[in-house]
């Protein structure tokens, strides 16, 4: 199955009863996809004017209480900004998938991670976050999608998953679960569904008394902190003492270094993988701890775009081991040989500089 | 002079040519005041119909190689996102005012720093970023803007200076230097003026060979990496050898914390403090120095905002002290009192913990 | 039953499977009846963003073959005149109803005529006309809605039924058909309804070679003198060789008439009515005929409009009689006894002039 | 010079401030030219996002008395019906360009005169007019261009001037006045043009109250009944006793008109040609007069559209005559043959008919 058919379909299978997009590539599938199954099972499928009306849209789908998502590629999701605040500020759970491709601007139609910060920092203004996931597989991508929808609703907070270009487009076996449960939520009492017979409930992100502003912040704020204590995921692969380098990459490019590690490995030289599977909250603590194992000479951060996620594994690393970066950005995927060689330059520097880090 | 008033001149001062606009709170006395100047200097005065609009004009006006720039407040600046991406991607001089006001969403209309994330990890997508200015008073507030100016025709970038609400609305005396004058800059041979007797110029940020893309997008990495080396601006004031406490703080939170640490001193308790004017590049291995030194036990990020910049100091500490936050948001602006609290409570609790730190 | 959730109903039972809107007084009625009731029944409900953004959703949906309507009122009508224009040449059925305001721009919310121009002489560019029906009971508006649904189909042109807001306000009992059935209607082998064994359609007013823009202008054409032959419809209220006087009035207008009449008649005057149903094809021939009646002295033609329907009456009339006018506009509905007023002043006046007619 | 700058600079020398457009083709060239020529004399050249944008714009820029106008073609013009409607009701001088090409909808480019309509009788909703002048030659074009700001002025009222793509983009030497003088106008003591020592002004089409929105549209009313007195405009073109045959055509249209009479004349046959110059207010007596001649065996209205301005002619003739119709449209420019040819068949049918007419 197409990764973009797959996500759609997951989103399905969780229960999404309404799809709100204006078709960019590479991602338009997921559109074409929905635009036939949403009418199918009696949901909403709309094809809106612009990425800024999807995601006001969005808001108002959401603030019924109904599973709503939507998808794009990254200049359609820089127009979703606003609103994104906006949901965040009024609590709403929404899934946006921002299927990457190189930027800034126009930029090219091919695979990228160059949105890291904005997903990960918050292109919005205002004190939110938003959880980000990032597969590395199709299999994956229908997973996280499937409990992207959950997240929403567990924190009624906006929850993006991004992939690049690759995920969409590429076709892997996949299965979907038979009997899907998801643990139980809360009933969504906040939602607009008609006042009959209750009180009114308001849905906003307005609060002129800088009180309840700040309460609103700080009921956000502690989402977050329970996010960082609760919802960090990361996977690791071939780490052991024999470890010379600890490799820092997520989604498509962690599949590459896998590939590259495994050739490394049967050439004799020893590599872990840490892939970390949500970026925000990110898995500071868990790197912290593999770099500083004894027998890591240097982290090396691999993107497909340049030194953004580095400076969150910098901060991880706390200057215990020297962080390196290699990436490749505008479209570019990285072999395993380009990985290799990184790998490879770096032993032979014998890094032992212990503070800043340089883009090779 | 009130600050939004001495930003318009400031800007009138520095050359601007281009004035684009949606009026919002706080920041609509700079509107009405160039509404009235420019026309009068024959310049271009404009309300667009909404601030996507403004920002497109933005791109537009600086692809002739005037000076152009626009100011607004939070959710104003987050439908810019898209076009301040495309405009970083299309290597295009515009300087950007973010008067800040509580949020997320449509929040309040009180001053707030809660838009640091996206001012300094970029908003939009793709690899760029923005070089981000916070002045402290109404005087560096016009100093700041007329640099500005001069920075983006030096890198050919956005560059966005920051305020709170407190700066735009607040009256201090002002000085307009009397014979400003710039450092020499290039030609704009790059701009779109008539292709009259010379090829036409493309000025774009779409590149669909990923190989130009890459190659456009190292432009601009190396330009951020130029800014790193030549453009970090902070202050320091008070930081001596009895120092307990090291401060870091910026903007209207920095002036606050100074006279906090007046009455401190005066009370017998030393407390330093570090003030940021560029948010990006920031000043990390200043700060890395600053909290090096023996006598400090702790630094205290203190933000009008839930524990954003600390994210930059702690980068910037990599461990060697503790790092607290303190911070109100939504519109609430913490007084001296506060403050000193604040310091006091760090300083009995003794802290002696190297590792992560909490929001007090 | 109100007249606006009259029109709603219709529509549901006329089998309108999508329904478009941006709300406005004074029909939000219909609106809100139907944001209920269309996804009780699995059909579309879609409130976009702006009358623009209605009008080209109603192309995009009435291009797969459902029958698809939308409701506003007059600013409303005049930011769809492009797509009206677009659907016309796109041989689109459609079903637009316009529950007029005083106008022109904001004007107010009450009740008017005053966009007759608009309606039956086209707001949009090009060789187009739009069949305009005007109920004057709530029965009727029920009766001529799931009629026009018929002739949009029927002619694959926009059908608009206007009526004022006493229309949409007022109630009165409604009686819906059991056994609603239609005349027989072509298959819809034009629609854009998936092109899986059969070649594509392609559904656009786009034709560069001028040959082809005249041919399909010409198709239109055809359809618009058939409708000249087969859909004029009108009533006559207590015409009879009495008759000092034929009124010709609409709407909400003509029952006021009736009122009047009947009074008149109790008091020894003998006034005829000539209620115009259809009022694009409008029933020039027919009204030439009652007009040319011996006993008739003159034509008054009575609207809430300032002498729009006039223009039509002077036309059909062709100087046989003098045509006189009488209205008041803005929101203001005319009195039976200022209608009284007027006849009695008229037949006083014992006018006998052939020629140009001048507002009173 | 070309149409369209004879016309871009007509404006100009009329004193327009303020030009505001969205690029269409066939009237670009007004643009271009525009946007070099504007900012040398120190006025506002705007190219706005969307029709919808530059007209609201207009309504904004003459609410401060300055001469403003805008070109465009007709689908650019349905976007404006909401906006125009909007100026006509707040009293508005606003001068709008209309070159016309081949609709309905998108339709093709080239010339065409199918908007008369939509001109004429207002596209717009509401009680309102707009007076239409209608050029058949450059040198014309840039008279009635600069009649039509005086007009705007004189009445506070939308002028239209349309032409059809053959005006904008032929070639013809023109003349401008050495010395414009416009009879003198009233003060624009409406003008919002800040209220330093007086009261505020308050422009507005919105009143609530409706014996004010009535008192508002009889204000309008009365200036269009002035139009109707002091503003018709028409040109006769070999009327003389012999003519069999009264044409009626307008803009390029009647040029060919003119070729075509000449060889008619040539070879022995007589035919006059009335020439509309204002569309509204529209020559309806003067035609009636030409028509109830006793040699005028018919009148032939020849248009680039389907029958449009024929509605008027029958209603100028009342009946004296038959009034029949040639025309050709999509952008298709009929020839003098053409015209000849049907001239000769109408005399050969010896008409007689007095009453209703047919497209042939």
């Amino acid at each position: 199955m197409k990764g973009n058919e797959a996500i759609a379909e997951a989103a399905l299978r969780a229960g999404a009863e309404g799809y709100f997009c204006y078709p960019i590539t590479p991602q338009s599938e997921v559109a074409e996809y929905l635009s036939r199954r949403m009418p199918e099972l009696g949901r909403v499928f709309l094809q809106a004017e612009s990425e800024v009306a999807v995601s006001n849209m969005l808001f108002g789908a959401a603030s019924t209480g109904k599973r709503v998502f939507t998808t794009s590629s990254s200049p359609g999701i820089s127009l979703m900004q606003e609103a994104i605040s906006y949901m965040a500020g009024a609590l709403l759970p929404v899934v946006i998938v921002n299927i990457m491709r190189g930027g800034p601007g126009l930029g090219g139609i091919l695979p990228a991670q160059s949105d890291y910060f904005q997903a990960t920092k918050g292109g919005g203004h205002g004190d939110y976050r938003v959880l980000v996931l990032a597969p590395s597989s199709i299999q994956e991508a229908v997973d996280l999608m499937m409990l992207a929808f959950h997240l929403a609703d567990k924190y009624r907070n906006p929850i993006m998953m991004i992939g690049d270009g690759m995920i969409g487009q590429m076709m892997e076996p996949v299965e979907f679960p038979d009997d899907y449960k998801e643990p139980p939520l809360p009933p969504k009492d906040w939602a607009a569904t008609g006042a009959r017979g209750r009180e009114p409930v308001i849905i906003k992100s307005l609060f002129l008394d800088p009180l309840l502003l700040e309460k609103n912040a700080l009921i956000m704020h502690q989402k977050y902190e329970q996010m960082k204590r609760e919802e960090i995921r990361f996977e690791l692969y071939k780490i052991n003492p024999k470890n010379k380098i600890l490799i820092v990459a997520y989604g498509t490019m962690a599949r590459i270094c896998q590939t590259a590690i495994d050739e490394l490995e049967s050439e004799g030289t020893s590599v872990g993988l840490f892939r970390p599977i949500t970026l925000f909250p990110f898995p500071e603590k868990d790197i912290n701890k593999e770099a500083k194992k004894k027998n890591i000479r240097a982290v090396l951060t691999i993107e497909m775009s340049l030194a953004q996620m580095m400076e969150d594994v910098e901060k991880a690393v706390l200057g215990a081991k020297p962080v390196k970066f290699f990436g490749r950005t505008g479209g570019i995927v990285p072999s395993p040989d380009e990985v290799k060689e990184e790998v490879l330059k770096l032993i032979k520097e014998k890094t032992r500089s212990t503070g800043k880090t340089k883009q090779n």
